[in-house]
């Protein structure tokens, strides 16, 4: 079964309803795309979606017409959807559609623009609200885990045949190159994200991405990489010295290894996501790396790269006054999938960073990427 | 001289400047990333930037703070700039940032999320804009020209090596695979957007992307493609035919060709959106195939592969009622780049699309990408 077969689908949608009607709207303004694939199963680049009590209508333009067509009159139709082409622009459209239906309705103020806002509320009471489908999306069901469990072990599968070669000599876009290759030949739709292939002292810096230096011996490389599988992503990251590392190359990979360790540990049912954080960022603090980990532990991955939940050192903040939202989870629930990634920076010298995606089980976790996570010394003869 | 050289990103700050004070602004909140790296350089992925008439400050988070705070102690730095690490959250650093500030400030509203505004908007008197860093984007300056057209060269050449090597047993996704292995070879940073390699049937979808399907003699195959060179995007595309094209392929491509021609021919200092998509919509009309051409003829290119100003059959919209806007232009002015992209798709036979990036300069146009557009019969041996 697939992630956007119509069972799901209408599974999700009555969710979507019953989340809506609990926060006392009668509908949603979906603008958010992987929210309206996860409702619909479009995968365009434009839409918005209507959902209310008893409608569902996607818009979109010209573009789009004949394969939503298309889709709609096969076996893996998205059920009860009506379709609208919006010739005269999505704001026209949208007004034409938001004026039979009955108020309130909310929009998705995080995915709405203040232009879009300020060109449909003279025409419509709406209700800004946020995380409403991400509350669903954020519990895989068992497709959706198929499909990213599979993701995480071909990923795995590239990385081992990347690492193995990884020599120096080889500039940094090579190595990423190479990563690429490997994931489309093996199936991924593309790249989540601009691959990362960060060497020497570039390693220091948490978002480098794949330039034309050239990997040299003494370096520490990080390479950070994910791809899109039927539509799902998958992301991971391993740090390998190119030849013998020092002794700090090796005192900061172990403190970044053991707090991977303690935090993937700490994943199971009832985890809050600030002691999962705490987990790993404890550990750094202990070895002295505290102020070099400049980020959180974690995020929940699934139709976006970076999604619910967070995994950080603060409790995620309530929505802005005005805002409407569902309760939002403060701790790990099984069917959760999430990113384990803890590391440490040191401008001028270098940095290490761990990553792997670690499903929430009913008992505890399972790891979806099994690279090993020794420290890989590359390209000594 | 690159495009982001501290005196041109002075005088762009100089005229965003003027341009907010013949609007009645004080300043504005830049949240559009292309708009940032315009006028400071900054390439990463988040950031904020408040532009007032003394002050110009990024906020950024501490996964850019050594980047950029190295290249603000180098030579390259953004003349005037000051950084903020948004350690709590951008909202609330710019509430922080907007505290001392002069009203009345600008924020732009098309890349303002409705979440944002409300958490702003009680703390700040902001107005809603749009389009007036895009107004100066609009017309490059001599060295994003001269990057666009070193690209726009590059990309020919890319086109060039893998037209001449399409034939029958290759897969979409082969193709579009061997277009961006060129792309990288020859220096873009990444591919602009999903490359399209659409063939047979599939060539009538207009945003088809490349799939596992195999590449079959009497196909029409689109090749839709463009990268990121030095920050700026080039796009273009071609279509083929696997073996002997039919009869009505080739009347198609021509009623294509000719259109294509009659768009590039009419881009000159002073010819309106509307009359440069007219030129290419009523060749087609005149072939029969006007209600097969379902988008606009062109688009504007530079930091993004679509931007200002957009060359469709209807004149620029006003923006909504209560967002401030520069007066946005009607017609082509030199400095203008834009792609001439004329198509016809008719569900279940097949598609043709032609795209030229194209220069308006002071006495015409000028023709970037340099692929001639004669219909090709590829895999014929």
């Amino acid at each position: 079964m697939t992630p956007d077969n119509p069972s799901l689908l209408e599974a999700r949608i009555a969710r979507a309803r019953d989340t809506c009607r609990s926060l006392g709207l009668d509908g949603l303004l979906v603008c958010h795309l992987p929210n309206i694939r996860y409702l619909t199963g479009f995968t365009g680049t434009a839409a918005r979606l209507l959902l209310t009590s008893n409608r569902i209508v996607l818009l979109t333009d010209g573009r789009y017409k004949s394969v939503v067509q298309a889709r709609q009159n096969g076996p893996d139709a998205c059920p009860g959807l009506s379709v609208v082409i919006a010739d005269m622009g999505y704001d026209h459209a949208t007004v034409e559609l938001l004026r039979p239906v009955e108020r309130p309705i909310g929009v998705e103020a995080g995915h709405f623009s203040l232009a879009a806002w300020l060109a449909l509320s003279p025409a419509a009471t709406l209700v800004p609200t946020t995380g409403i489908i991400e509350s669903l999306r954020i519990r895989k069901d068992s497709a959706e885990i198929a499909v990213i469990r599979e993701a995480a072990h071909l990923l795995s599968a590239v990385a081992e045949g990347v690492l193995a070669d990884i020599g120096p000599g080889m500039r940094q876009t090579d190595v990423a190159r190479a990563l690429e290759a490997g994931m489309w030949r093996i199936g991924f739709t593309k790249p989540a994200f601009d691959t990362i292939v960060a060497s020497g002292r570039d390693s220091a810096l948490p978002h480098a991405r794949a330039g034309e230096a050239v990997l040299a011996p003494g370096d520490l490389v990080v390479l950070d990489f994910g791809g899109l599988f039927r539509g799902y992503a998958v992301d991971m990251t391993r740090t390998v010295s190119l030849g013998q590392p020092s002794v700090e190359a090796r005192r900061m990979y172990a403190a970044v290894e053991a707090a991977h360790r303690a935090a993937v540990a700490a994943v199971r049912p009832g985890a809050r996501f600030v002691d999962v954080d705490a987990a790993a960022r404890d550990v750094l603090v202990a070895s002295g790396l505290g102020e070099y980990f400049v980020h959180g532990t974690g995020h929940g991955l699934g139709l976006e790269v970076h999604e619910a939940p967070r995994i950080g050192p603060v409790r995620p903040t309530d929505p802005a006054e005005g805002i409407l939202a569902p309760p939002g989870p403060t701790s790990l629930e099984p069917g959760m999938v999430v990113t384990i990634e803890p590391g440490a920076y040191v401008p001028g010298f270098g940095g290490v960073r761990i990553e792997d995606d670690v499903l929430v089980t009913d008992g505890g976790h399972e790891l979806l990427t099994t690279v090993d996570r020794v420290l890989r010394v590359c390209g000594v003869a």
